[in-house]
């Protein structure tokens, strides 16, 4: 099917085989064609379009249809992009987490795992539509940052050229990005690692070692796999790893069946627990309540799964505490200086046009941002903490809890 | 107004001046005279009433209206007697909570402070209807182990027949006690303090004079009046006593408006937030998510209004997440050893009938509890959290999170 013309109303598709078309409305085409190429109820996504959950995406890469929240199997963040052909750019699925992993590895996998590092950044799609290379948050935004990066980084054009119809998921890593930044030595101001190669329309991973072999060939920077286990031996080699990994200040790992054929697992150090909590305190009032309970359920599990002993455990309590706490004091002092609660983040930029393009699509995720300085092609922006600054305002000038 | 007869469905009542009499329906009743009886819209309370907010209430003791919810200023916990004569017995209402002393006072209240102790037990308010002394919870609910207890332990009757239109609002504190138990050298296992006198139709307090030298008349036990304090030093003053009482593992202040037409505000020991986080995190999926946050924001703003030094914000720190931890991992081991996650309570009681009288109190209230002893005139109920348990054990069996 072939799109020669697009309105948010109407669109003209051709068949790409027998070269028939034919026009129809946007509804129409939820109502109608979609079904079809999702394998998916058309009630389910008319009701969809109507709750707002389907939404009709306009950039200036690209016209699509935007999955706000999944709909039957389809992913939250899957994108059905209207370009010259329709492509299906899935969704990337919720990785769930175990808290005790001896016991979830072996109820969820079978015969072996495989384990690669998760690292703390974000979360990218990257796939060729008709040729151009373009760069997908984890919601479907297209992030003009990151596809302007990506084809930086990478060496993508022989990689698309050769398989257009698979997309690279990983994640952007380092200090200059404007999302999430921490320093990997290996890394330094912003690197890209792969985790997954998928399928288009149907979101199937590759096997982990055509996938490593496929990121070899095409000299392509894979995550690290640290090796694959029985499920006999996985869990104390994991634990070991996942300590070792929070005394480097690095996150954790994604657990995954070798063949793809389950949905991997992830597990994160004690360390990666508390740089949330760190970052979350810095903002309690925006963050705090939402970030919490999860981590520190986590560590509870963590201690009791790794037999702590009583120092180790006071360790553990003690920096928990900080991290809440010391971050929280920060921020109050800050805001006392008539100053807001933010964060400066630093990303290159060729133009300040391009940083206000930026803070434009992180003003479309509901992010607000303002440019600080722009210079020698690198700028910082500051990300507002409104709830933040606005409460602890209102608390310091003797407003009641 | 006279009652002569009651039934779910028809009162008669009977005029207790002119002796004319009628009945009516609960539904008239609430659309028709209790508007009246509060200064309260009709529909707003029938409203109340279809949602199941204003209920019909009935135990051994009384039928009542009990308010579940707030009614414009009528407050939750209201409850509408409908004894032989008609008492209405006000919801003690919610006492606010200041983060940051200096700008709170001064904002809130004007000229002077009166301060008195906050005991961490349970609010009770102590009325007379038509000659029966009663005990209500916050929520209205009359506890049969309150009910019996109080007249024990306070000469009420005197004070009684005096004042048969004022409310005791006090405090159960003590150790053998089945709701919130904590020592008290002064206590030791049960007594009560009293904060407010109150007035029964209009709920409005007594000034704190005429409370203490009434209270003192009928030799009955007051909270401790720290002292009545200007605007200028109250805040000093009341850091400097915050900080002692909290070292002697005591909760904290209430501080009022000595006249009583202000409404009064409370603050709280980094000690009390921390006992109430490791009560929440023994039973982190019952209680953890709720408590968490505003204990953790109190001792932000604690420490700053402090000004305390590194140290001391580092002892802070690392007592708060010792207070999160511990606790949990204490609960997830008693739960690996195929227990529940539960707290023994301890009450006195004469028979074991009252004890399972007081368990079904506590069902009416939707806590789960069973009797696991009874001996020499002392029960140990067991209070049992089942969330906790419930999903403790399935995390234990490798259940994603």
């Amino acid at each position: 099917m072939k799109r020669e013309n697009i309105s948010r109303e109407n669109f003209f598709f051709k068949c790409s085989s027998c070269g028939d078309g034919y026009e129809i409305s946007l509804k129409d085409f939820i109502a109608k064609e979609l079904p079809k190429i999702l394998d998916l109820d058309s009630n389910k996504l008319v009701e969809s379009y109507k709750r707002g959950n389907l939404k009709f995406y306009q950039s200036r890469y690209i016209n699509a249809l935007q999955f706000r929240k999944a709909v039957g199997k389809i992913e939250a963040g899957t994108m059905i992009c209207l370009c010259d052909n329709l492509h299906v750019i899935r969704g990337f699925p919720k990785i769930r987490r175990t808290l005790m992993l001896k016991e979830a590895l072996k109820r969820h996998f079978s015969g072996e795992v495989a384990v690669e590092e998760k690292m703390n950044g974000y979360n990218v799609r990257i796939a060729s539509l008709d040729g151009e290379i373009l760069a997908f948050t984890r919601g479907g935004y297209i992030c003009p940052y990151t596809t302007r990066k990506a084809p930086e980084i990478l060496k993508l054009d022989e990689f698309f050229r050769d398989n257009p119809d698979l997309v690279i998921c990983g994640e952007m890593v380092g200090t200059n990005n404007p999302y999430v930044s921490h320093y990997y030595p290996e890394i330094g101001k912003l690197g890209f690692r792969i985790f997954d190669i998928r399928e288009k329309l149907s979101g199937k991973p590759l096997p982990i070692k055509k996938k490593r072999s496929m990121l070899k060939k095409y000299n392509l920077p894979s995550v690290r796999l640290f090796g694959v286990y029985s499920l006999d031996e996985a869990p104390s080699e994991i634990l070991k790893l996942v300590k070792k990994l929070g005394e480097d200040n690095r996150e954790g790992v994604v657990i995954k069946d070798p063949e793809m054929q389950i949905p991997p697992l992830k597990y994160t150090s004690s360390q990666a627990h508390d740089d949330e909590l760190i970052y979350a305190f810095r903002f309690p009032f925006d963050l705090g309540k939402a970030f919490f309970f999860s981590r520190v359920i986590r560590e509870g599990f963590q201690s009791y799964e790794m037999q702590e002993s009583a120092d180790e455990m006071e360790k553990r309590a003690q920096r928990l505490g900080e991290s809440i706490l010391y971050p929280m004091i920060e921020t109050i002092k800050h805001v006392s200086q008539s100053d807001v609660a933010g964060e400066d983040l630093i990303m290159d930029a060729q133009s300040l046009q391009e940083v206000e393009e930026f803070i434009g699509h992180l003003h479309e995720l509901g992010v607000m941002a303002v440019v600080i300085k722009y210079e020698d092609g690198k700028a910082v922006i500051r990300r507002i903490h409104q709830s933040t600054t606005d409460k602890i305002n209102n608390y310091l000038d003797g407003g009641l809890y």
